[in-house]
């Protein structure tokens, strides 16, 4: 993907230049840390790329791309909070190196940067790309309280899953692609075009990911294999699971998913439903669903294909995360 | 108070109006029950009342007055959780009902709330309201960690201090005056000087909330009797004390302000220290130093001195809170 190490030089080179020297330091180290300890930084790249194919000016875009980022990372901060994660990338997260007030504290005060990194953008952009940007927050905050919901609720249906992941993984995206064209004065119809086309393949990547825990190679994976299941959580396979189950196998699927064990019977008899009732090929049809549509709303941008080849690439990078 | 009467009503019927029927209500819910518990709700008022002083449009000063009101709450929610307080507004916290997670997420989604609020102004006062509230935003997290800095700070100067206390209370009255002033379309002038009129009040009303902590009528002002001593705080009593104080009362202060306990004699001991050094009356012409300084921005305003009034009177009333 050579595309993506030309556009991740260009973020890590703004990430430096633009680390925060402000003070007190107790409240901005743990920001320049997070932000230091990179990940791929695709959402930003996402902002660039769009930019780029609508012909805009990096010097004008860089900075937004910049706060996509440290939102990014201020949803992390408190995820990790939430989720009492000891690490993230590898290193130990924010409020485990420094508690919680200074988890909370940190995120809050990133968020607010990342509203100051649009502020060289002319008024009417300015006001535009805030639009975005803040709906998105708020879609977030929503998809991130229906996970939680979705724990104790028994009766998740597949309609509701996908509001979720839309609302956790795919608008983000989506706004990502969608401020990047703003900024390079794509019309309306471009710009919702190319936000739909985020959005499908944000969604399509989190169902990826749902796939993987349980069908996925460890080894490339790097996570627990199913993970999910010891969590019972309510992923794609286990709503496509209980809907195309018999009575006595959607009778078993609750049974374990009310238990919160490690006995592998678990893992063994689940997986063993997940088989039958073949959601491992319903989940890989829905993927590609949904990656087509992605790639028809990327086929409605009146742009020579040649400038699109690095969105088909990156939605090839993120669906075949195994090959 | 009359005025603040009227105010107080106009702001009530809107945060009404504009209460959040958003879903899921696990998010919205704790949002509606912070800000439905109103406390005086000053900061949204001080946006009202400084967009009347300069001619302007009530329906169009109405919601940035909320989104004010709501960043308020929403530092509130946070403050919560870090300060493990129970109970705000004689309410329990929203962290105590719902949990950390939900304070947390709630919290968040308020602060988004906000700037959406702004949402209905043209672009160019869209984007000047933003800045200030963006700037004012990180302001008071800079304010809140230095506060929590100083806990543990051996050498806290007065200066560290007033920054401290602008950073956390001066400069969201300051702001909340500023962007009513421009929302009136007041020239840049007279919204800084609104915008410092603000300030120095708040600066003051913090100086007199330290004050009132240990000289104050306990019965009317509703707090525990040297709270602050028993907490050890770096208040400006205790960095009055210290600087007026000989070495031995020096020696002396620093011994009890390094124990936790609730032994009378430390608020014996150090209140006897506060009186010999004098620090009520050095800590009074304070206030009445900074009161003199807003009434100075005031004056520079050019407007008919009877649409001063309210201004006067609210400062007057703030300061005043024993009378």
């Amino acid at each position: 993907m050579q595309f993506l190490d030309k556009y991740q030089e260009i973020v890590a080179k703004a990430v430096e230049k633009y680390v925060f020297k402000d003070k007190p330091t107790e409240l901005y180290e743990p920001m320049n840390y997070i932000i230091s300890h990179g990940g791929k930084r695709l959402r930003p790249i996402m902002v660039l790329m769009a930019n780029d194919l609508f012909g805009g000016d990096l010097q004008k875009a860089i900075k937004p791309a910049l706060a996509i980022e440290f939102f990014h990372n201020f949803t992390l901060i408190h995820d990790d909070i939430m989720d009492e994660a000891p690490l993230r990338r590898n290193q130990p997260t924010i409020h485990t190196l420094h508690g919680i007030n200074t988890g909370i504290l940190s995120g809050d005060a990133l968020l607010l940067k990342a509203y100051k990194f649009f502020e060289d953008l002319e008024p009417e952009l300015f006001k535009a790309c805030i639009r975005v940007f803040t709906h998105t927050g708020l879609l977030l905050c929503e998809g991130q309280q229906y996970d939680i919901n979705f724990e104790t609720l028994p009766n998740v249906t597949f309609n509701d899953y996908i509001r979720m992941i839309t609302y956790k993984t795919g608008v983000l995206s989506a706004s990502s692609f969608e401020i990047g064209a703003l900024i390079a004065g794509a019309d309306f119809k471009d710009a919702k075009a190319i936000f739909n086309f985020g959005k499908n393949v944000g969604i399509a990547f989190q169902i990826m990911d749902d796939y993987l825990d349980v069908f996925g190679n460890q080894e490339q994976f790097g996570k627990k294999h199913a993970g999910d299941i010891y969590e019972n959580k309510k992923t794609v396979l286990y709503l496509l699971a209980k809907e195309n189950a018999t009575e006595e196998e959607r009778k078993e699927l609750e049974y374990w998913y009310s238990k919160k064990t490690d006995n592998v019977d678990k893992i063994y008899s689940v997986e063993k439903i997940f088989r039958r009732t073949k959601v491992d090929e319903k989940t890989l049809l829905l993927i590609q669903k949904y990656n087509e549509i992605a790639q028809d709303y990327l086929n409605k941008i009146d742009v020579p294909d040649e400038k699109k080849k690095p969105f088909v690439e990156l939605a090839n990078y993120l669906l075949r995360r195994e090959s």
